[in-house]
């Protein structure tokens, strides 16, 4: 039998009217011995009608979700809504307010934690929580990501190929209503663990992104991730309205197979050579890699893979051994 | 009487070929009680002629500067040279080696750490020997800095207003070869402890840039550095060739006073309404900031306190009191 | 099977005499490649006769337990006891050399590791030790709590609701005993993972206490502790004598429901408006926390959610999110 | 020539009306390129008259004087005041985030750092600019401390033997219109470094304070600093009103040597045997230290060093060698 | 069914030639979200034969193993061999790099983490890699071990007693066949979690070692080393030439009780009396252990728990509770 | 004019009989408000007579002289002496706690902290203490060091090469005193901060040593130091009894030059090809260093920089740019 989680929401989540407040996960520590951790949640329900759950802060330095859904989650209001709209802005809140991808509390990567266990850690808690309480209510689940401080992407909106054809559909049909400047086709080929897989084995209607990166966000990147609830929302028929595409269209992108990674058999420091957003050719030079403890000695040099565009890219100055340098996906 | 610096090249700086070496500060500490910090330097030199010192890493996180000199010191050979160039790519060693701001050993910002000391820290002695020894040696300094991981700036070279006009006249000149897409005239409000300020007491011709940031860089800003160090190095005289201006031309900034500063009185989540590069008028929306510990609080809004470019912005995802939000500069 | 505990005592447990030692717990790390942990352990035994078990340090920072069983330990003689006392005065050690609530080694906090593992972290195997090896033992087990560093009680012994009545009859007989100032009758709402309730399914007669706390102690309560275990042991039959009621008698006191829990939803400074053992009304004003990043600013105020006694209370000058106020105690 | 401060206010301090603000020192590091500390400060005037300077947070777990004073910016306005108030309730503000004695930036301990200096540390920065911009608008300065997280006194107000019996007199006026239970004549044998030393040697009436400690507050221990605070600007002229006595009127106490203080040398279990406002004799046992390694060795005693009251205590469980274990002060 | 293990090598394991890759771990985490562990490995096969498998750094401080087989790695050649060696010279990779015993990442004691996980820790996912896709390859492992930092011991080869005496009479024939100065008989009396374990469970030849300690090594030490790996090659059959023995044969040495090892139950600066490879009669003066808190205390002798050669002992100048301070074995 | 210490001593240096006690130094901290640093010391005198200042410690991961000097103040008596012997076994005592080379507290390396200042950092005014208080009281001051974690000596007492060739000659024959397998002439480049030179500025006969290294000792090095301490008191005329020089006598060594250091210019696993004490060519292989990230890329060889005897080298089993590799020593 199933424990009970020992998350407790303050507000009601079924209730009409805007409702702000709080998953209460119990945490007794050293610095608090009947202490909490307290997840802000806004429910905004307006009668019958569908439900979308909105969730930022999976990773927790990976800004346009977040920015995005605490903006929406204090400017929505019930009379917009049919329905109802869950907005979990920061899903991992300690690695939100620690500005890192995983929790300063357990080291939990939120998005390796499903389906999450009621008497884990406190990650794997919010995980059990977020699956067994909240998913069940939605009928469609946008979940949005970003490169974080490590990794930059060009902006995309993406669905996964599933083995139930009708229930993939769904999901392409929301991807493109996301209007993002690129959506993406993926096959996960390490699935375990991610919020992804869960909900759509719950059979939900499920959007992921990648919409930027590098531990910031800009005006523009907000404005795509803004649009694209905005969209989504419209989609599902909770607001009213024209879905809003991008200003240049959607390209589509596919990422075939493992050789769109290029990943750093050195340590130093990165030039990189192209930008997120070019194209190249197959042995194209993309990076160089200098050692850093002299001058003199000649750089690595890295080239592309395949053929592709530029879609992520290492981010910090330095490099590490086995860092991601490059993901070049295939232009459809 | 002055001590003599405990610091010594492994190479001599004034010997025809290249010199790949180290700057020796023998460092006693609890992982090696008779260490050494070793920084990196190469010299190039061939015959007669004016002397160009070529630094980067002055702040440790700032990477147009140290990859576009790691890369020099590597690519460029005595015959491509009249004259003598001194490549200290990475000025703060200990800082570059913790990707971070200032050094790990001292917490010293290399920039608030000039005239140095010979018997003071780690970053004070590096100071002491760069402006005792190297700048002496200099006709011509170029010293490459960036926004590092908290700030990101538009690219431009700057000169400062000084007493002596003629001098400054030779700056404002080398600012203008070096070709950047914006120049910017600086007159700084607190110049000391700065190599900058001690450089241009020395009498030199010194020019310093902002070239980007976030602790990151990417192909098109090291181009920009890779051009504006070898128009510099035309501009002087020891490379022949010509001046490689930037595509779309050098636009003249000013940062007329302290009003060009917007800063922050909050904490939270930072939400940036422009982008760098945008023009704003007084009073325009350029930032909110969201409370983290709560949804459905109002933001708290940031106004453009004059007309003009964005030219730095906050990088970080999350701003802290007293944060520099953004520079708002003049065109001329 | 079970695995056997790789726990052992280097002193014998079922011997007359008094005998000091250790829990000798292998554990090799980094600072020691064959180490162990070494949990100091008394057992004073004259014949046959009752045994008690008397732990302190359950968590590493109350202080009352620790101080009146280290003492204990060294001034209680054979001579005096009918039967065995067992003294393991900081239960979970490395947390009281630490000064902590939990485990530096594990982040484990003890009263939720209980039954514990052979083969886990040391606080689990810990918690198997005694669970398995010393409770068995016991005809009675005292543990001696306190509110640690960052809460502060009232001094009372407790008693659960039990299933079974006359268990729970023998439990509150033992509590009267203690004669602390307070006495509390607890139904756990989350007893998993605590040391009482093992112990209770083990079907003994136990007994629980808070003290105090702040991470200190005095002169007062410590005499309470000192009192209480000598009744507690007069009590079981084990040493002779009469037992000494607490001065004004021992008033009893009801934690009937979540209401009697006050937490907080902000973070900043608390200003404490009652005291311990201050009567509140529902509506009292009983807090307030003000901001910490400026003056001016109106504080929070925070409202007793019910009649009673203020029988714990927030300790540090600093408050966080879902801290712990006040507990509100019904008086009978 | 001394150099200018780099703090400045970003409120007015001379004009009528209340003004609730910041001084901002521009503080560069790692995670803040252009950053700032940014000091609260609250400045009420009402035309021509007296100015008093009232500062908590010298050290930065010393909460009855940042309670007070955070309270009082909130709620004293304008027309209640004849003259100037200026509060400053967190001088070492960095330490009062960091809920600790000293500066988590640099250490400094804020009461050893004047006269600061204006290039010096974060903490000396701040000491420079309170020294010679807001004291000298003064007549009469209130400094209030309390023991912290690892002392606990009675609480008193105080104030020092000095050489100009005019100014002494004044002090010793204002001291006893503070109206703490107790009332200390200090003859500081140490006053190096001291806010006390500096604001006496400018002439300036100078009243001091230790009302509580442990790092935490009550509601009574809040209410002695609110009346005292209270008081003193009744008696400085610049509120109207009586003065409110202590309850119990104020005994006075001295401390006239070296005696008074007893100091630990040992490690381990601190057991207090006297509390706080104890009369104790010379001789009698006031704490005991045991052996944290292994039970069963005799505790170390320690006795009353002279007659007097237990004015100050250890607070921590833990003791180490060298902390003051009590102070024993004579009541005169 | 178990999982597929998420390390791929980027050489093959089964080609003729010298292949140097890496075993690829990838690791999420917040320097690197999609980052990798890179643990080096050598594999130089000729044609058909019997393979060994060499493993270093199964402890990561442990250096006369990691130097011996980097250097092996590097000057080796396929033409000197028959069938194959697998050459991993540092299994518990990241504790390597952080020059400690166990794993930075997460704590891991690599040889107590057998059989391991395919998705657990880092440490659990080499051991399973190892044990389930290397292990199974070879005929003969050889894992090299040395005292780490805090232990030191006089340098040997060992085997267990095992079940199966066919195969321990191939593991003695291994262990004398190594060459080192002594030969150790083992009786594991906790086996649980180590890689002799699980290796001897899948039937293969095993050969342990301890060659020295202290978190260095010697040129003396090294030579052991290098001519144990030779010497266990040749034996193996694929390295041509003579076994060359230990210049002054090999002593063969037992372990044979509880009663080798002498604790430390003190905490102080520590006097060896004996060294390592004296001889001692039970009841000798072994070591002393003096009070750091004073001087003038007489410090706690240490005797011999019974008669034979000091083969290990505790290497830091200060000891802990419950640290090994010296084990004592029996000379057959 | 100068400050008078803070520093106090807990027993009479001056009086007859031994004298155990401390330097207290008051310490004002986050753990301790009003706490203190106190560092044994032990003084024994028995009339008129010579007297001898012992330091152990100045380094505090340098164990002979720790060992030695606690031992020693255990076991002299007042009978054993003629004149006084004043004994400072951990210098700078809270490095020797921290098993550091510096101090944890402000990373004071004491042997370049000399002579200190009074109102300076913990390790400053210990060194102002020593200085001002207890070398005036010497007749002979010998400071026994050791290599420490990081680096390994053969044992050598040692002089300097003084100006005053009359004082020089009282150090080389109090060097000989100590009868060390190895004595040193000592020529220092760099000798500013060193407790050395302000002792024989000061005009004492002076003694320092290397004894060791690795951050450990063995029963051999503590029998040199032994025998070296008590040969030096019978030297000084403060013990009765005939010198006992080493069992081998006394080689002599200098260093002549920089050519005797051989450094680090890579980062690394270190291989020693020597040892301590072998005689080495110019030219010889004296190390390697691999790379850590890689097997199979060859490693960089180090060669002797001149005839010698390997008289000190590198410790830990990894190597960083710029460590002391080897001292390579002339025999004389």
């Amino acid at each position: 039998m199933t424990k009970a989680s020992p998350i407790s929401p303050t507000i009601p989540l079924d209730r009409d009217g805007i409702h702000h407040g709080f998953l209460k996960l119990p945490y007794s520590r050293d610095d608090s011995a009947w202490g909490a951790v307290m997840i802000p949640i806004t429910v905004i329900r307006n009668g019958a009608g569908p439900t979308a759950l909105l969730t930022g802060g999976n990773h927790g330095d990976e800004y346009e979700g977040l920015v995005s859904l605490f903006k929406l989650a204090g400017s929505l209001t019930p009379a917009d809504v049919t329905g109802r709209v869950i907005i979990l802005p920061a899903m991992n809140y300690p690695a939100f307010r620690n500005a890192s991808r995983t929790s300063p509390i357990d080291a939990g990567n939120m998005n390796r934690s499903y389906p999450g266990k009621p008497d884990g850690t406190v990650t794997q808690k919010i995980a059990d929580y977020v699956l067994r309480y909240l998913v069940p209510e939605a009928d469609i689940v946008l979940d949005i990501h970003s490169g974080g401080k490590t990794l930059d992407f060009i902006p995309f909106a993406a669905a996964h190929v599933l083995p139930d054809k009708e229930q993939e559909a769904r999901c392409v049909a929301a991807m493109k209503a996301f209007g993002a400047p690129y959506s993406m086709m993926m096959l996960e080929l390490d699935a375990v663990g991610m919020f992804d897989t869960v909900v759509e084995e719950a059979g939900k209607t499920f959007v992921t992104t990648e919409l930027g990166g590098g531990g910031s966000t800009t005006a523009e990147r907000v404005a795509i991730a803004d649009r694209g609830v905005r969209n989504v929302l419209i989609h599902a028929g909770i607001l009213a309205g024209e879905l809003e595409p991008a200003p240049n269209g959607t390209a589509m992108l596919d990422m075939p197979g493992d050789d769109c990674f290029v990943a750093s058999e050195d340590v130093g420091l990165f030039e990189p050579c192209v930008d997120l957003g070019d194209m190249v050719k197959k042995g194209d030079l993309i990076a160089r890699i200098y050692d850093v403890e002299r001058t003199g000695t000649p750089p690595r040099d890295y080239h592309a893979s395949r053929d592709g565009i530029i879609s992520c890219r290492h981010f910090p100055g330095l490099i590490k051994m086995g860092d991601c340098l490059a993901v070049i996906a295939k232009v459809l």
